[in-house]
């Protein structure tokens, strides 16, 4: 399988391509840039002493991704989906990482979509076949940027599609101390989309920067 | 600090009201009927081999109570303040405990109320001089009704008036290995709610009863 990251050199595609990498997955970095690409996934391998990311412009990186993770901040990933939506090809899973959260004076603010999660509004743009999975939401993409933080959490995978979740899933537990969790279908996104920005908000309180989450019980 | 629970008599009333006669501290049992309320206390005690609970009336569980557990079923809350409303004295802090959340045809629906959380939607029903924190969303009836489960999670717990989310969390830290957070304003009980239902959601993909929360790094 491999794994690719839609705009991918920012802090989240960064955090999260170094876990996979770390763990021993190839993983593709796209950006719209080949030289940020290639200077994140030169940075990715240097971290982890290994050769396990490439960088790639994003149409490049999506015709040879089966997996693309979504990594762009909350409020571009639908303007993302659109711009590369001819070269999506079908059978791609887009996993969805992203928190609609801003920032305003200071203050976290839940930016609610007209009652649907962000997911579920990215959703709307994707093409026939090609199935949307929401995960990694809660967890901080600087603890995943940080090889030295053992995550020790769950993460609350959502998505219609049982196969999509399960393949998502699947490259989530090579992840060491990462446990996926099914969550329930896309809908769910709500109810983890203010999650994180509840963890967003203890780490604010509590002076703080890690908040993440564990299902006890389960 | 008298604790009080209106509407007591129910599993959320009875597994919260014994957590808290198991550590020592007196809790009155209300219900608008006395014999039942009296049956639920001789049951706490029973079950605690103490007797730190009492049964009484709904008002007069209210004219002796600081801490009012409101653990009537989401959908009666607010009928349920409206109806004591005139007994709910000045400096009462009333905890709302509801999860809004149907299970119909088998599935789990979130009951979403306009935009806002149960809490605040009761929280307008509230005398002047009242003040609402919303907390144990997150924790399993049945799990606080069964001593022999270790709770080993957090609670988050939300209010506008800081004090009284101070004081709601004192009382819940003589709860064993439970950790109350404050999870930011009354608002937060949009989170908090739908962590809850999530929760229930878990339960029933993996088959378990107890799923709740702990926050990692905090």
């Amino acid at each position: 399988m491999n794994l690719g990251f839609l705009g991918g050199t920012g802090i989240e595609g960064k955090g999260l391509s170094l876990r996979f990498a770390a763990a021993g997955i190839p993983v593709v970095i796209g950006s719209r840039s080949l030289e940020r690409a290639a200077a994140a996934a030169e940075q990715c391998n240097a971290l982890t002493r290994g050769n396990a990311a490439r960088g790639m412009v994003n149409r490049e990186m999506l015709a040879c991704s089966d997996l693309v993770f979504l990594t762009v901040p909350f409020d571009r990933a639908a303007t993302a989906v659109i711009e590369v939506r001819e070269h999506l090809k079908r059978g791609t899973i887009l996993v969805d990482v992203s928190v609609p959260v801003m920032f305003r004076q200071g203050r976290i603010e839940f930016v609610a979509q007209e009652g649907v999660s962000n997911s579920e509004a990215i959703a709307r743009h994707v093409p026939e076949g090609v199935e949307i999975v929401a995960a990694f939401k809660t967890l901080p993409a600087h603890i995943l940027a940080d090889l030295s933080e053992t995550l020790h959490c769950d993460d609350f995978v959502c998505g219609d599609s049982n196969a999509a979740k399960e393949t998502a899933c699947e490259a989530m537990r090579m992840i060491p101390s990462l446990r996926p969790l099914d969550a329930g279908p896309l809908e769910s996104a709500r109810a983890v989309e203010r999650m994180a920005a509840l963890a967003i908000a203890l780490n604010r309180r509590y002076k703080k920067k890690g908040a993440r989450f564990l299902a006890v019980g389960i």
